[in-house]
């Protein structure tokens, strides 16, 4: 079953093929793949080549390490990523190693890895739900994240769930339409508010 | 002249492909690609389906608004964005629509949008390079960004600048070799700073 997007404009397979389960197999993502999908969040852009994204990974056979990634989760998160083989949380360092100011877009760029990490799973069948929903004083407590870092999010990953093996409501939710606000209401020409790539400009 | 990562685990190519070089050719982005570049942004994963992200666009044919756009960025980056021949604004909505909460990771999601963005670019040949020095309070003035929304990020859109053709300066700076985190630095496990998939785990 494809869940692939339906773009109004053609988009490459990776990222319309890219969205963020509810149910997970329990099948385990080999570790040469989840070295290659770290590496991809590795080779984002970031403001002065900060590299402001750390992560913290646990895989379902290290059940200590799991378990205290996935108590950091809000619980209505905790119910369906459990199933997941492979957790991590997304931090910032929130200043500049250069100069110790604040770094304004350390949050957009764990974004940027976050995303290329996300596309890299997709071309090898490894789907990534990222989270906001989550403790960030709790798992700086679990896992000793010093002052200046911080967790923002969290992200599980694994293969998708055949039918019939995970929890039907977890499946109900997988099939949900996917929707998005259409190109003219966020791609603005001139000024605010006006369609910025509309046909007739 | 490639100018693509030396990853440590294979990554696929279009993610290996993307930089953010700081010469430009002045061909134009046709409006098709431009169109397909923002509509991979609208398939971002957000929290909530918030899609926070919104971007005002100009293309270096509308003069007026080009230079709207080139006026919000801090000097050092007008310098080399003026050769581009698209440039963008990436703002955020700073609440969500559905109760007017903050959204604490607006910024974040907006980080997932253009990274989807960029990549669609570099599928087509397109290189994006982004930008955090910028004037949020300039751009809103400029462009009527109304209050609850702010612009984050700049973007300079465009196909490379053929060897010869454009400042030495820039160019030198386009052949700088780029650099990244070792992957043991960034991803963890068990605990901050062990490294967390290393080969004896």
């Amino acid at each position: 079953m494809s869940r692939g997007a339906s773009p109004d404009h053609p988009i490459h397979e990776l990222i319309s093929e890219r969205w963020s389960p509810y149910s997970y197999s329990n099948r385990p993502v080999p570790r040469a793949d989840l070295l290659s999908i770290f590496e991809a969040a590795r080779w984002a852009a970031s403001s002065f080549n900060e590299q402001p994204w750390r992560y913290i990974v646990a895989t379902r056979d290290s059940t200590d390490d799991f378990e205290r990634i996935l108590g950091c989760l809000l619980e209505g998160n905790r119910t369906w990523a459990k199933e997941a083989p492979a957790l991590a949380l997304g931090c910032i360092r929130q200043t500049f190693s250069r100069n110790d100011k604040p770094n304004r877009v350390a949050q957009h760029d764990l974004g940027l890895a976050s995303a290329s990490l996300s596309l890299e799973a997709t071309s090898r069948g490894v789907y990534v739900h990222q989270m906001a929903g989550l403790m960030p004083e709790k798992a700086r407590d679990v896992f000793g994240i010093p002052e200046g870092f911080e967790a923002v999010t969290a992200l599980a990953l694994g293969y998708r769930a055949e039918p019939g093996t995970s929890d039907p409501s977890l499946l109900a939710r997988d099939e949900r339409p996917r929707n998005r606000r259409p190109l003219d209401e966020f791609v603005f020409g001139g000024k605010w508010g006006r369609p910025g790539l509309a046909s007739n400009r």
